[in-house]
C-alpha cells in the first residue's frame, strides 16, 4: 500500500504539542507511544503504555494504565546549546506520520542562539511485526562549521501519570558495557516490566553511563565535521510480566537476547519487516474513497491507522481503552465504546479480533457477577469502566463543584447500565457475522444469559408492567430517569437474544426461559407518539428547552456545565449525545424510516454533541433516512473530532470510539453495509462528493471486496460458496466478481421500509 | 541590618537553572523552597520541602524528604504566547536574593515571539515570623499595547522526587469560591500535609478553577491596558501532621483561618514582619568583614543566610540535612556534618539551637541502640544517615559499575562509625560553651555514655592493646582499614568525656568506669613518626602514591572514580578529604604546632578535596600553623564550593556543611576563637586582605561582641560577671567594652605551643 495518505505537521507550536503527540502516536496494540519530541517540553505529556499494564496506587486513587519509563527522550546539546525548538530560530520544520507503516519522521533546521545552524532529523517506529520493539534514529548535521554534539538518553523511570508513580525500580543494569536494562515492578508487586535499550553510535563517539534518581542514562558525545551527519540508532525492547509464564530472571535474559538480535539487524531491516505486516493489514482493512474532499481519505486512513495501533490482538485479557494506547485520558479504561463503536470494524475485517474483544468480557464475568450481587441483583452487571480485573474502575469523584467546594460523585458506575445490553448486542452481531458456533457454546451464550439475568432482576413491576428505573442512557446529561428508551429496548433485545441462543446452543434452563419470556412480554418499551417521537424517558417531554446554539458552537467542551449545575441540566431537554437516535441506529429494524427521521429532527437540536460518540451516529441515521448530504455533514464533523483545529481536544489521547465511528459512518452510512437477522444488506447512498468507494470485508469466514460508484457496484468473493446479500430489496446470490448497475436496486431505505412494504 | 550584601543573577541561562534555584533558595528552617522561576523549565528541579517530612516509598527505596505540592509555579500566557525565557528575546533580566530578609526579586523585560514587549516582575519570601507562610507577587505590564494575560496557578501535586510520588490526595477543596486547599497523605499513611493558597487578583479579572490530575488550579485572565500593571499576590499556608496534636479536620480548618488572616494583611505588611525577625537574627549572628575582596563579606552573608534557612528551630525531632531544605541531594538525610560543621555556629550564636540539634540525637537513641545491637555491639551506633526515625537510612547501593553492570554497595553505613564520636565531641563542646547542667543530666551524659559503650564494645584486642578494625574515617577513599587515626583518637575522646561527665553529673556505673578506664588505657592511638607524621591508618604509609594534579583540578567531581575502581583507589595514598588534618582540627590540644604543619604538608598533596568538607578545615589548620595566607587561600576556595563557577556543583542542594565551614574558617581560623577545656581562647591572625572583622557571639549565656583589626581588639560584654578569655597566652578578665592592642598578645599558635611552653 504505497498510496496511503499521511499526517503532516508543518510547523512547531508549543500550543499543539499534546494534540500532535496524540494524533501522531505510534502503536501496535501491544505498546502505544505518544509522538513526543526527542527533546523535552514542559507542556508536553510524554507517554508510553503497554496494553493491560495497569496499577492502582492507593485506595483513594483509580486504576491507571501505567506511563512506562521513557526511552525516547534525548537531551541534546549542540556546541553547549541545549536543543529546544523554543529557543533560537526554527528555519525549517516538518513532521510526518506515514500511515503506510507508522513511521514518524521529523526534519528540523535549527539556528541556535549561538548563531550556528544544525540539521536535526529523526525517525521512529513501533514494530508491527515484533510488538516489543521500538526503533528510533537521529541524525545531526552541523551546517556552519564543526560541532560538538552531546546526547543523553537511556531509560528514564521518572515518568509518571500526572505525578503518580506506579513503579519501583527492581534493578538497573548495563550489559557488555553497552546494553541498558531496567526492571520495574508495580508498587503493589503484581506486575513487572523489563525495558532494554541500545544506542548504536559512531566509533569515534565518547560514551559514559550514569544511574541516578531513577534514570539509567548513556551520555554520548562526539565532534562532528561540518556537513557530516552524526547518526545514532536507538533500539529498545519492552516487555512485561503479563506475558504467559513470565519469570523475572528468565524473561529479562530473553528480553536482552531479543534486543541484541534486533540491534544486529538494524533500523532499515526492522522497518521493512514491520512495513510488511502493515501492508497486509491495510490490504484487508483499508477503505478507499475517491472524494472531492481529499481530507475524507485522510480521515479514513487516520482512523484505521489508529484502529490498528490501539487494538491489543495478542491477549484476550486486554481490550481497547477509550483513548487506545495514546494517552492517559479515562486512565486507560475500557467502556461500551469498544463493543459498539470499535468491534464492528474488527468484526468486518478480522472477526477473530472481535471474538477476542468479547472474550475479554467473558474473562471478566466474575467481576460483573460480583458487581451485580453487590447491588442485590442477579447475573452480570459489567463495570462501567474496566481495566485488567473486570472490577468496577469508575472513579468515585469527578470535577470539583466551585460553589460547594466539594467534588461531585460520578453516577455512571451506579446507573449507566446499558453497557450490559451493548455487550450482548455485540455478541449477537458477532455470531451473525461469523456463525462461530464454538464461541457461542463456550462463551457467547453465557455472556448473553448472564447479562439477560441482570436485566430480569433489575426490572421493577409497576401496575403489572415491568419498568427499568433510575437509569442513565447514553445521554449522560439526563441522569436517574425511569424507562430510558435506549436502555429498555436494548435490554429487551438482550433478553430476547439470550433466549434465542440458549435455545440454539444449550439445554434451555426452564426457570430462565420462563423469566425471560415474562420479561419480554411485560417490559415496557416506550412507544412513538403521534408525532412518531419516542420519549427518551418517562419525563423527558415534560421538561423545558433552552437555546443551545452557544453550547453547540463549543461542543465537546461541556461548556454548559459552566453555566448550569448537573442537576439543572438534568431538568431540561438537553442531550450530551445521541440517545433515542442511538437506539434507532442500534436496532434499526424496529423503527420505520419516518420514525427515524422524526426523532432525528426532534432530538438533534436538543443535542449538544459534547460526546465524541454522537456526530457519526447522527450521520449514519441521517444517511439511512436518505438524507445523505446531511449525513455527510455529520460525518465530516465527526472526522474533525481529533483532526480538527481545536488545539487541545485530544491532549490526553485519541477519541478511540470516534475513529471507529469514522469507519462506521462510511461503511454503514454511505456504503450502507449492515447485517440484519443474519443477512448482509447493502443500501448504498454515496455523498455527492464521493465518486467511488471500495473496501474489503469479511463475511462468515470469507473475504469480500466491494467497489461502489454512484451507479455501479462491483463485488468479489473468492469463496466457492455463493455470497448472499440483499441489495436494496433484492436478495442476490453472488460468486466470483460481479458488476451490477445500482439503478436496478436503489430505493429509499431500507430494511424497515422493506418490512413495511412486505407487511402491506 | 540594611547594609547586607545580596546575591545577583545578571542573566538567564538554561545551564544554571538548578545552581541558582539552590543558591537563591528560600528557607525558614520549617520550609525550604527552591528558587525556581514561576514559569516551568524542563531542566529545572522545582522543590518545596518541610523539615522532617520524610517518606519511604517502598522497601527497595530510600527514605526521602518529600518534594511537596508546588504552589509557586505559574503558567503565564501573554496575548496567547506562553511565557518562557527560552523563547522570544530577554531584553532585560535581573534576579536578586536579598540576604537582609530572604526576599527574592526578579525583573524581566521580555520581547515575545509576537513582537510585543512585556515587563514581568515578581517577588517572593518565606516568612521568618510565620513559618508556614509563603508570599509571592507578580506584576505584568504590557509595554506595546493592551494585552490579555492568563495565569494558571494553584496547588500542583504532580510534583515528585525524581519521579517518585510520596503523597496521596486526600481532598482538594475550594472555600468561599476563592481559597484553594489540598490535603495530602504520605502513601504509608503516617503523615499529612495541608496546603492552602489564595490569589488576590484585580476585580476585573475573570477566574475559574479546575481540579484534575492532581492539580487544583485557579485560572485567571484579564485584559490590561498598555503600561498598566496587572498585579497578583499569591499567599500560601503550608502545614503538616508533624505539628503536635495534629488532627486532619481541625488543623485544615485552622490552616484556612491562618491563611485568611495573612491574606487580610497583604504582602508588604507580612514582609515587614518577616524582615523584623531576620533583623534581630542578623544582629546576633552576622560576621562583618572589611576585606579588600568584597566577595568575602558576600560569602559570609550567603553562608549565614543559608544557616538560618536550613535550621529547623521549631522541633527537637528535626535536624539539619546535608543539603538543608534546598534540594533532594542525599535525600534530605542528616550526617555528621550537622554536629561537626554546623553546630559550632549555632553554639556560638544561639546555643539553644545547638541543644536542640543534640536533642535530635537523644530522641533517636533507640534507633542507634538497635543498630548497635543488630551488629552485635553495645551502646549506641548512630546511623550514618538518618531522617525522622533515627533508623539507618543510608541507601544500600550507589552508582552502577559499568564493567560489572551492577550497582555498588555503600560502605558508610557499615563501617563509617566516627560519627558516633563526633556526636559525643559536640556534646562536650556544647557543655563547655553553655555549662548547661540540666541538659547534661537529662540527655548529654546518656549520649556520652551510650556512645562510649559502643566504642568499648567495638574494640578488638591485639597483643594486649585495643584496636579499632575495619573502619572508614572521614576520608571515604580509604575504606575498611585498621586503626584509622581520626576514629581512634575521637573514640578515645568520646570515652574519656563520658567518664568525665558521668562522674560529674551521675552516679558512676562501676562496670562502665572500669571498662572505660581500661579502654582509655589500652586503646592504640597512632603516634607521630620521626617526621611528625601521624599515620592515617595501619597500612596507609605502605601504599603507593600517584600524581593527583588532574583530579585536584576537577575536585568535587570524583573524577578519579572514572579512571580507577574504588578498590584500586583504596590501595593508594589518595584522600577524598581531610582525615588526619581533620583530627588535628578537632582535637588541636593533642598535637604540637609542628605536628599540625607536618601533617598538613604531607596529607594535603594526597587529598583531592572531592568532599566539600575538606577545604575550609585545611584553612583553619593552616591558619593555626600561622600560615594565614595559605589558610586564606583554602578559605576562599571553600567559599566557592557553591558560589563558584561550576554550573552544576549545587544542582541538588546547597552544601550545608560548607556554609558552616565558611563561618568556622573565619571565626576559628582567622579570628582564632576557640574553646579549650572550658575556656575561651582568642588567637587572631587576620589575612592581609582583611582590615577588620567583627562578630557577636554567645559565651556561657552572655552575649559578647568582638571587633578586630590587625592591631586592635575591641570586646564588649553586657554581663555583670567578668568574661574570662585567653588572648594568646594571657588569661584576661574583661568587663564592659574594652580595647586592647594586639601587639601585647600576638604570638605564634597557640594552645598547644602554650602547653609546650608551660611544660618546659
Amino acid at each position: 500500500m504505497s498510496n496511503l495518505t499521511s499526517l503532516v505537521e508543518q510547523q512547531f507550536s508549543p500550543h499543539t504539542l499534546n494534540k500532535f503527540a496524540t494524533l501522531m502516536a505510534a502503536g501496535n496494540g501491544y505498546l502505544g507511544l505518544r509522538a513526543c519530541h526527542e527533546e523535552a517540553y514542559t507542556e508536553q505529556t510524554r507517554g508510553m503504555y503497554l496494553a493491560g499494564f495497569y496499577h492502582r496506587a492507593s485506595a483513594t486513587e483509580t486504576t491507571e494504565l501505567v506511563n512506562l519509563p521513557d526511552v525516547l527522550q534525548m537531551r541534546i546539546e549542540l556546541d553547549g546549546e541545549i536543543f529546544t525548538l523554543l529557543s533560537g530560530t526554527v528555519l525549517a520544520y516538518r513532521r510526518e506520520l506515514n500511515f503506510t507503516n507508522g513511521e514518524l519522521c521529523r526534519c528540523v533546521t535549527w539556528l541556535a542562539p549561538n548563531g550556528k545552524r544544525y540539521q536535526i532529523d529523526s525517525q521512529r517506529f513501533l514494530s508491527a511485526a515484533r510488538k516489543s520493539l521500538l526503533c528510533s534514529r537521529i541524525s545531526i548535521t552541523p551546517l556552519d562549521g564543526d560541532a560538538i554534539v552531546t546526547i543523553s538518553t537511556g531509560i528514564d523511570a521518572t515518568q509518571t501519570n500526572s505525578g503518580r508513580q506506579h513503579l519501583d525500580e527492581i534493578s538497573v543494569r548495563i550489559f557488555d558495557q553497552l546494553y541498558l536494562q531496567g526492571c520495574y515492578r508495580t508498587q503493589d508487586g503484581s506486575n513487572e516490566t523489563v525495558i532494554g535499550s541500545f544506542c548504536a553510535t559512531p566509533p569515534e563517539a565518547c560514551i559514559s553511563f550514569s544511574a541516578k534518581n531513577r534514570r539509567l542514562i548513556q551520555h554520548t558525545s562526539a565532534s562532528i565535521a561540518n556537513n557530516r551527519p552524526f547518526v545514532m540508532v536507538k533500539t529498545s525492547w519492552i516487555t512485561s510480566s503479563l506475558e504467559a509464564g513470565y519469570q523475572t530472571q528468565t524473561d529479562s535474559e530473553r528480553a536482552l537476547a531479543n534486543l541484541m538480535e534486533c540491534v544486529a539487524q538494524g533500523y532499515d531491516t526492522l522497518l521493512a519487516e514491520s512495513t510488511q505486516t502493515w501492508n497486509s493489514w491495510w490490504q484487508r482493512s483499508r477503505v478507499v474513497v475517491d472524494s472531492q474532499n481529499a481530507q475524507d481519505q485522510r480521515a479514513l486512513d487516520f482512523a484505521l491507522y489508529h484502529l490498528f495501533a490501539m487494538t491489543p490482538t495478542h491477549s484476550e485479557r486486554c481490550s481497547i481503552a477509550a483513548k487506545g494506547l495514546t494517552g492517559e485520558g479515562y486512565k486507560g479504561h475500557i467502556f461500551w465504546d469498544t463493543e459498539v463503536f470499535l468491534l464492528p470494524f474488527h468484526l468486518m475485517t478480522q472477526p477473530n479480533i472481535a471474538r477476542q474483544l468479547l472474550s475479554y468480557r467473558w474473562h471478566n464475568l466474575p467481576g460483573a457477577q460480583a458487581k451485580a450481587q453487590k447491588n442485590g441483583l442477579q447475573g452480570a452487571l459489567f463495570p462501567w469502566e474496566s481495566a485488567w480485573s473486570g472490577e468496577e474502575e469508575t472513579p468515585e469523584y469527578a470535577a470539583i463543584n466551585i460553589r460547594t467546594g466539594l467534588r461531585q460523585k460520578v453516577a455512571s458506575a451506579l446507573a449507566e447500565h446499558h453497557l450490559v445490553a451493548d455487550i450482548a448486542w455485540a455478541v449477537d452481531a458477532y455470531y451473525q457475522a461469523t456463525c462461530d458456533n464454538e464461541f457461542m457454546r463456550l462463551r457467547g451464550v453465557t455472556l448473553l444469559v448472564e447479562t439477560a439475568r441482570f436485566w430480569i432482576s433489575r426490572a421493577v413491576e409497576v401496575n403489572g408492567r415491568l419498568e427499568l428505573h433510575d437509569a442513565i442512557g447514553p445521554d449522560e446529561y439526563t441522569e436517574h430517569v425511569n424507562n430510558n428508551a435506549y436502555t429498555n429496548y436494548l435490554a429487551h433485545h438482550n433478553v430476547e437474544r439470550a433466549l434465542h441462543y440458549q435455545g440454539k446452543f444449550d439445554v434451555p434452563d426452564e426457570t430462565f426461559v420462563a423469566q425471560a419470556k415474562d420479561f419480554l412480554h411485560r417490559l415496557w418499551l416506550p412507544q412513538a407518539n403521534d408525532q412518531k417521537l419516542i420519549p427518551q424517558d418517562d419525563t423527558f417531554f415534560s421538561k423545558p428547552t433552552i437555546d443551545l446554539t452557544r453550547y453547540k458552537q463549543h461542543q465537546g467542551t461541556q461548556a454548559i456545565l459552566l453555566d448550569y449545575s448537573r442537576a439543572e441540566v438534568n431538568e431540561m431537554q438537553i442531550l450530551k449525545q445521541a440517545d433515542v437516535v442511538m437506539l434507532t441506529y442500534m436496532l434499526p429494524w424496529l423503527f420505520t424510516s419516518q420514525q427515524l427521521e422524526a426523532n432525528l429532527d426532534y432530538y438533534e437540536p436538543r443535542t449538544i454533541h459534547d460526546s465524541s460518540l454522537s456526530k457519526a451516529i447522527h450521520g449514519v441515521v441521517a444517511a439511512r433516512c436518505d438524507r445523505v448530504e446531511q449525513g455527510y455533514q455529520f460525518w465530516q464533523q465527526a472526522c474533525l473530532i481529533d483532526l480538527g483545529d481545536d488545539p487541545h481536544s485530544c491532549d490526553d489521547g485519541i477519541h478511540a470510539a470516534a475513529t471507529g465511528a469514522i469507519w462506521l459512518g462510511a461503511v454503514q452510512g454511505f456504503v450502507g453495509l449492515t447485517v440484519e437477522q443474519g443477512e448482509l444488506r447493502l443500501n448504498p447512498r454515496l455523498p455527492q462528493a464521493w465518486r467511488s468507494v471500495s473496501l474489503p470485508f469479511c463475511w462468515q469466514g470469507e473475504p469480500v471486496r466491494l467497489m461502489l460508484t454512484d451507479r455501479q457496484l462491483s463485488i468479489s468473493t473468492a469463496s466457492s460458496k455463493p455470497l448472499t446479500i440483499w441489495l436494496g430489496q433484492k436478495r442476490l446470490l453472488l460468486q466470483g466478481t460481479q458488476s451490477l448497475s445500482l439503478a436496478e436496486f436503489v430505493t429509499p431505505f431500507s430494511a424497515s421500509s422493506a418490512k413495511q412494504e412486505a407487511s402491506k
